[in-house]
């Protein structure tokens, strides 16, 4: 196994011939109904609830592991189920880990000097701690950058000496997202644009580079746009693109190829097309309430759409 | 008490005669010794550690209280110990709040739509579960913009019914935050200048202004540049300014000056200044090994400093 974590990721990739990340996004409300039946009989029980969560979330693992490299939590589901979401969150990944997918914590963190450095240490750093057997932190973080470059420094470290990755937000798939990242500088550029030169030279300081020619930070850029993929594409040629927003989100398999150099270096993420696949009627139709079956058939066809685009 | 988060962030703000916010930033290799025997004795506990926080902060929370209207808690440093971090975070905030302290989450979260919205349930709404009655969530919280303003709604929508606040980063106190949030656009304004000019509408909403005339959608502004704590005042004239930097970072209070107007409207914050005044030289020599008696004596010199700004 490669200890550089874009090389493991493609690694991966090519093993299951595909560079599919799913998204884990659990949402009570939208579980199928065998799989919520605690958090329905118990309605204010914070137990019942992240029970129901943690079992929805270990089948979904189960589920996909064979079929993709990779999966991403989204943290914002479990910390509304406070420290016990955070406590399954944890060990959801240690979980997802030992089934052999590579893990990405979407927690979107970013904040200045040591206060980075405490994010990094919390959701980075394998638990320094004597009781923790069965959790783990996750092999790659999305990071946010507004507050500068010099605010990555302490994730970059971080993910430089434990041999793990960053995403870092770069263009967002949100229609909101073009006021801020969108907008033409004094110089011609936008303001993403800008941001991607400014974090180009870390991306490819040789020591955040692996063997594969592809580095350890990568960048999340929203999978709706194509032209901005492209200009993306030219100004981070070494960093491995998260796009979002495939499926539920309105970006097709199409619109992703132009993230893909020789078919590698990107990873096509989904999240509630997947999880929640029970209530898309081709497969309700086929399945019925066997939602896990729903699942593999969101993941199979979401697979051969995206092998449409960078061959198998 | 008012209803209102700015309303009632004011008033206490006047009860105290004081515009001062404490960052509870609880590190551990800084607390004095006396401070962390336990974690010391057990190097790799994080029960361990995690009670010599907890019982730092309380005691914190305990000295300032009768001097200032506010705390800010650093999410970071309560992550850094995982989920056992996070509930001490959600207990303390309930501690500050009997004590009647204003409480702002300093936690910068930002994501799109369904996922905003699970960052607002799990920290501005009051947890809703049975089990829960020694937690309480923060009256305000810190949200990062970058993703834009339509990510912000969901934050909005939480803190309009909940009677809650919000402040959002506009122009952060770090070095590196210039090459982001300082760059001229086509326009001749400067992103951040843009960035509040896109708040403004959203901070005068009828709905989010309290009888005192100010919004509860403030600002986070770095104090440490003065003229741009004056555009962002002309930009944002209804948002409460909350001001980092102040102490160890370098602002003084003179720096502060330009976000008040007629003596209101800014809170200034600092921590580490505060919470390991026992390694100031002046205040050691004056106390000892006494560390809460820096730490009141900090945030009295402190108090004194601003109200030269501000009268009082």
């Amino acid at each position: 196994m490669a200890d550089h974590f874009a090389d493991h990721l493609l690694e991966k990739i090519a093993q299951k011939k595909s560079p599919i990340c799913v998204g884990i996004d659990p949402i009570l409300d939208s579980f199928p109904a065998s799989a919520s039946a605690a958090s329905r009989r118990q309605g204010d029980s914070l137990d019942a609830a992240v029970d129901d969560l943690f079992q929805f979330c270990q089948k979904i693992l189960e589920i996909v592991a064979p079929h993709v490299p990779c999966v991403k939590f989204q943290s914002a589901y479990f910390e509304r189920y406070l420290w016990e979401g955070v406590e399954a969150y944890y060990s959801l990944v240690q979980y997802a880990r030992e089934l052999g997918l590579v893990v990405i914590g979407d927690v979107k963190r970013g904040d200045i000097g040591s206060t980075a450095s405490a994010y990094a240490a919390g959701h980075l750093v394998e638990p320094p701690f004597a009781e923790m057997d069965e959790v783990a932190a996750p092999d790659a973080i999305t990071v946010n950058p507004m507050l500068g470059m010099d605010t990555l420094e302490p994730f970059i470290n971080s993910a430089k000496s434990l041999n793990k990755g960053l995403f870092v937000l770069v263009r967002t798939s949100n229609p909101g997202s073009a006021a801020l990242q969108d907008v033409a500088m004094a110089d011609g550029r936008t303001w993403s644009e800008a941001l991607a030169d400014h974090l180009r030279p870390l991306t490819e300081d040789p020591a955040m580079v692996g063997s594969s020619g592809w580095s350890a930070i990568g960048a999340v850029v929203g999978a709706t746009q194509t032209h901005t993929i492209q200009s993306m594409r030219q100004r981070l040629p070494k960093s491995i693109f998260l796009l979002p927003g495939y499926g539920t989100q309105g970006a097709t398999a199409e619109m992703t190829r132009a993230a893909f150099i020789d078919g590698r270096g990107a990873l096509v993420s989904a999240s509630r097309s997947i999880l929640y696949a029970h209530r898309t009627p081709k497969f309700a139709s086929q399945f019925g309430d066997d939602w896990e079956k729903c699942v593999e058939a969101a993941v199979l066809e979401m697979k051969q759409e995206i092998s449409g685009v960078v061959g198998s």
